[in-house]
C-alpha cells in the first residue's frame, strides 16, 4: 500500500512542475538564456514551498535537502527549449500549467503546516503563501507586475478555497488522495475559468472602474 | 494593571494597521482589484514582522500564528474601499499612515529583538529592518522604486533614530509606555518633517545633484 | 597559526566588501542618495549571507549578530562617494567587484552549508544562492532587470563551478586555504572572461535568436 507521505510527495512534485513549466515559459517570453530558464523555473517552482518551510521554521527547506527537487525545474528547461517553437500559444499555456501549480500547491502547503501543528487560520493562510509565493517571486524576479495583482483576472481567491476545503475536510477526518483530487480539481477549474470568462472582483475602492470596461463584477466575458 | 506584553501587542497591531492602509491606498492608485488591496495591505503590514521573525528565529512568525494580526489588514481594505473616493489626497496620506507603520516598527521590532536575546547592533538592525522591511516588499511588489530609495526624502534615518533610541533607554532602564510614545512622536514628526520641508542627504557621489535642484543638502522647501 | 574559522570569516567580509561596492556603484548610477548608498550596499553585500543562514536555519544570520560585518558597506558608501567622480568608469567596476564576491561567496556559502551538515548536491546548491543571492535582491530592489538573467552574459554557471569544486575538494579532503584562493581565481576569471569575450549560452528556446546578434552559441566578441 503506497503512504500518504508518498502521495503527498509526489503532488508536490507535479505542482513543482507546472510552476517550473510556467517559469521557463516567462523566461523564453523574456528572451532570457537557457540557464536563466534553468533558474527562473527553479524560483517559480521552489520559491513557494521555501518561504513556506522557512514560515514553518522546523529545519532547511526540502527543496535543498531532497535532490528530487530539481529535477522539474531541468526538466521543465529542457520540455521548454526542445518543444516551444512547435507550441506557440504563449500566454494561454503559461496560465493553465500556472493553475496546476496553484491548485497543487495549496493543498499540499495546507497540509504541512497542519502537519507541523499550526493552527488552522495559520494552515490556510500557508497554503495560500505556498501557492501564491513562487508565482510571485517568478514574476517580481523578472520585473513584471504580479499576476497575484493582475486585476483582469481571479487568482488568489481559488486558492483560499483550496486551503480552506483542505483545513476543512482535515479537521473533518474526510480528507484523502480521493478528496484532494476534488480539491485540485475545483481550484483549477475555478482559476481557469474565471480566466477564461474573464471574471473579476472590483476594484480596491468602490465607484471605481476598470479602463475601457462598463461593467459590473463577476460578469462579462474576456474580450 | 495592563502588562507590558499586551502593550507591545497592541502597539504592534496598530503599526500594522497602518501600514496595511498604506498597502491599500498603493492598491487603489495601481489600480488593483479589492482582493488584490487586501494582499497588498497585507504584505505592507506584516511583511517587516515576518522578515523580522524570521531572522530572530525562534518559530514561525507571529503574524501566520495569531490570526489578530489579519484583521488590520482587512479592515484597511474595507476603509480604503468605502471611503477612499471621498478623500482624495493620495500622496500625503499613504506618507502619513507608512510615516505611523514606520515609527512604531522600529521600537516593537527593536523590543522583540532586545526580548529574543540579541545585541544591541543587531537590536537596532533589526529594527530598522522591521521599520522599513514592509514598505520596501510593498513597492517592490507593486513594481515601484521604493519609497525608501526616493532621494526627495529622508526616509531610514527617522527608522535608525527610533531603533536607537528605544535600545538606549532600555539599557539605562528608562524605556516605559510613556517614554515608547516619545519615541513613536519623535520618529513620526522627524519623517513627516523631512517629507513636507523637503529635508534630504547627499547623493552617493560628493559633487553630484539632484536634477532640477541647485540647493544643497538638508535646505529647500518641497517644490 | 591562523585557525580555519579566521580565514573563512575573512575571505566573507572581503566578499561582503566586494558586494558593497556594486550596491554603491549602483546605487550612485540611480541617482539614490547616500543613505540609499549605504542601504543598497548593505543589500547587496548581506542578502545572500543572511538567505544562505536563514535556509541553514541555525540561529539568526551571522549579518545581524556579527558587527564586523557592517563596516565593509558603510566604508564601500564612504569609498564611493569619495572616490567615484574620479573614476567613472561605472559598468565595468560594479562587475569587477561583483564578480570578486561572487567569486568568493559561492565558496564560503557552500563551505558554511557543508559545516552544517547538509548533503553535496544541497551545499552546492547553497553556496550558489548565497553568491547571486546579493546580487539578485540588489538588481529587483533598485528596480532593474537582474543580470543574474541578462542574456548576453554568464553569471551562474561560475558560481555553479565554485561551488562544485569546493565541494569535490572538500569531501577529497584537498580543501585548503591554497585551493580556496586557486577555485576563487577560476570563478573570477571564468565570470570576468566571459563578460569581456561576450560568451553567452543559447536562448531559452531552440533555434531562437539574440536580437542583433547571427553567432551561435559561446562565441563573438562584445561589440
Amino acid at each position: 500500500m503506497i503512504s500518504f507521505d508518498i502521495v503527498l510527495l509526489w503532488l508536490d512534485l507535479i505542482g513543482v512542475f507546472f510552476f517550473a513549466v510556467s517559469g521557463s515559459l516567462l523566461a523564453a517570453r523574456k528572451q532570457f538564456d537557457f540557464v536563466g530558464s534553468i533558474l527562473l523555473a527553479s524560483i517559480a517552482a521552489l520559491g513557494g514551498g521555501v518561504i513556506r518551510d522557512i514560515v514553518i521554521n522546523a529545519g532547511p527547506p526540502i527543496a535543498f535537502t531532497n535532490p528530487a527537487y530539481l529535477a522539474p525545474p531541468l526538466l521543465a528547461a529542457l520540455l521548454v527549449y526542445y518543444l516551444f517553437s512547435s507550441v506557440q500559444r504563449f500566454t494561454s499555456l503559461l496560465t493553465l500549467f500556472d493553475a496546476g501549480g496553484l491548485a497543487l500547491f495549496c493543498i499540499t502547503g495546507t497540509l504541512k503546516a497542519i502537519s507541523a501543528g499550526m493552527n488552522p487560520v495559520a494552515a490556510i493562510l500557508l497554503g495560500v503563501t505556498t501557492g501564491v509565493g513562487g508565482g510571485l517571486l517568478r514574476d517580481i524576479t523578472a520585473n513584471e507586475i504580479p499576476t497575484l495583482f493582475n486585476n483582469r483576472d481571479i487568482y488568489a481567491l481559488p486558492a483560499f478555497v483550496g486551503a480552506g476545503l483542505t483545513t476543512l475536510l482535515w479537521h473533518l477526518g474526510l480528507f484523502s488522495g480521493l478528496t484532494a483530487c476534488v480539491i485540485a480539481g475545483v481550484v483549477f477549474t475555478f482559476r481557469v475559468t474565471a480566466w477564461r470568462r474573464g471574471w473579476y472582483v472590483p476594484l480596491a475602492v468602490r465607484g471605481w472602474h476598470r479602463a475601457g470596461t462598463g461593467g459590473g463584477a463577476i460578469s462579462g466575458a474576456r474580450d
